[in-house]
């Protein structure tokens, strides 16, 4: 089966995110005063064989923790779920 | 009221991801074969005011439209909810 893992991480709160902070001040100067706050992160989009959902998951828990985020100034999110045929982005 | 937007934004399928074929190159190195396709794309949560979820969608296309996203390259998603007090990441 194959599967559509989404591993989502952005800098721990509390982090400075100079890039968050760039943005925002962009904004604010294209008008818009309602923003608050802007914090930017990855979305890392992960196609994958596995036999369900569970070992999917697993697999991607590996993959955020081993490789892809910095336990040490980051937290991630995953989501996994099935990859329907024909559907691609 | 308080509002809670993120803007997923990806390369557009076909355009190539340097980035995710690098970190799908680490991945088959570190033993993931089951991995079929990496695409890495930005997530980017803002905090705002606005009057109403319709509001707020509304100033989140415009700013995805015209600063976050490059439209020739790059495809979008904008997610809102309520922030809910005291919730923070």
């Amino acid at each position: 089966m194959k599967f559509r893992g989404t591993v989502t991480i952005w800098l721990k709160e509390g982090i400075f995110d100079p890039q968050g902070a760039a943005v925002k001040g962009s904004l604010e100067t294209m008008g818009f005063r309602e923003v608050e706050k802007v914090r930017i992160g990855k979305s890392i989009v992960i196609s994958l064989e596995a036999q369900g959902v569970e070992e999917a998951g697993k697999m991607l828990e590996e993959m955020a923790g081993k490789l892809l985020a910095n336990p040490v100034t980051e937290a991630y999110r995953i989501d996994v779920e099935e990859e329907k045929a024909g559907a691609d982005r």
